[in-house]
């Protein structure tokens, strides 16, 4: 059996779905059920049930309408964000239980010097010393160091989030939904490939530590619109901003890294996901409209 | 009645005496009584008791020994620092009670360009995107964030806090117990001034928002082991360090900011510290050995 907090969310529904195609039990304590921000909350409850093989936390909080909203609901997102990892890391270690974090790659900006991709040892300067860096980004960033060398903790880095149905969280959704965009390079995340390699990691019990779980690639913004329009999916013809400083003269918006990642590490361990062109092209040919 | 959460620390003590000196009932409810990191605990605690007039949290952890041991302990330090205050904020807020926060000086480093201390409305740039702010110094910064504009709420920030009791935690009997000093220019806080200053300002009903509460001025660590020496209670004859760098060289150590704060507005409050000098002088005139 393999516990699963967060379940309702956009990346724990696609996680649920992994893990029950490959046979899996899952138990999927709601927010009524348990105040995860609760060292005693969770003590209690892990005490009532049998115990799990493998947890998974895809809690998390980034904003509503967008990301934007992490810096007007600070504390709603420390405590999605931190606070719970930070109470997981206490109760399932205390517990012997192997679990698992959704992280998030928004804690690094641009690329290698080289322009590769961040590799998993690199510090996320972004987060740690950037003026630009937001309070989701510090949420996340404290997490992975609340964790960093715990035994039994794996930590998937996630980034930007894409699947083939239409959903305000997805990242093809979003961006249809906008009428000028802002040209940037990104790795980003098929989410079914993603929630795959994370159940693939538990049961291969790859070694602890972090781990980027992006599609290999990068892609440019106006690469993902012309797929929309070549699969008829979206034939807006967006408009550009023309550069980052005039994306944010809006109010209240905060600024977005975007960066590259490498997931080789993840590949190393024979859990690999398909190159982001490719997939890109999958997910759209799959496309289902709300 | 007022209550006081964290009495049992080096800070809260001082606190309880000066609102006992002032003749008001204090409620401390200690770590058994009561778990701050929970909504819940504290909502249930609350509910138990008669609204309390004001509310003061004390409640800080610095690290053992020094602020090195919060780079280790980062959960306890993020709980006792950010957590706490982000449900005193919630659970008070929601039950109109007025309280005072002890937030620290610590998230600066230097002082204005012209010298001068920094002002409440400056931005606390060393703990938002200087690379060498540690742990502590975030979590400072983070509650403070999180308690912005929160009405009903004041926010002191205490520096370097000094009294004439020998104690482990008071910061002249830190300095006489290392062999090598770092010359560095501070504000500091004379403890009993600063918990008369937080006591008064709750009786005066100042403005909500962020007081810097240090003795006016700023003194040179080598002032402060003169002044010890010349009061005959510690004549070690300290070496310096050559600079910061080699203060930092040693392993586990973290970068120590340094600052100097302007109290004026606590000041235009008509709640008045002592010259940094001459209330260091009287400190150490009543200075008792442990």
């Amino acid at each position: 059996m393999v516990l699963l907090f967060g379940a309702a969310g956009y990346v724990g529904r696609a996680i649920a779905g992994a893990l029950r195609e490959a046979g899996l039990d899952v138990a999927a304590p709601t927010r009524a059920d348990l105040d995860l921000t609760s060292r005693d909350a969770l003590s209690a409850w892990l005490g009532g049930i049998p115990k799990p093989e493998f947890a998974i936390n895809a809690v998390g909080f980034t904003g509503r309408p967008n990301i934007d909203g992490t810096e007007v609901e600070k504390w709603h997102t420390l405590r999605a964000n931190t606070v719970v990892p930070g109470v997981l890391a206490e109760v399932l270690g205390a517990a012997g239980i192997r679990w698992g974090h959704v992280s998030s790659g928004c804690i690094y900006h641009g690329s290698r010097p080289d322009g590769s991709g961040f590799i998993e040892s690199d510090e996320p300067e972004f987060a740690v010393f950037d003026p630009r860096a937001g309070w989701y980004a510090r949420t996340k960033w404290m997490a992975e160091k609340l964790l960093a060398g715990a035994p039994g903790v794996l930590i998937w880095r996630l980034r930007i989030p894409f699947d083939s149905h239409d959903n305000e969280r997805n990242y093809l959704t979003k961006l249809m939904r906008y009428d000028r965009l802002l040209e940037v390079r990104n790795s980003i995340s098929q989410l079914g490939e993603f929630a795959a390699a994370a159940v693939a990691s538990m049961h291969e019990r790859i070694p602890d530590g972090i781990y980027n779980a992006t599609n290999p690639g990068s892609i440019l913004t106006s690469e993902v619109a012309a797929a929309l329009a070549r699969h008829g999916i979206c034939r807006k013809q967006f408009e550009y901003f023309r550069d980052g400083e005039e994306f944010l003269s809006a109010p209240g918006r905060v600024f977005r890294a975007s960066c590259i990642l490498d997931p080789s590490k993840l590949a190393a361990c024979g859990i690999r996901m398909a190159e982001v062109h490719e997939s890109l092209e999958r997910t759209l040919r799959e496309w289902k409209r709300a």
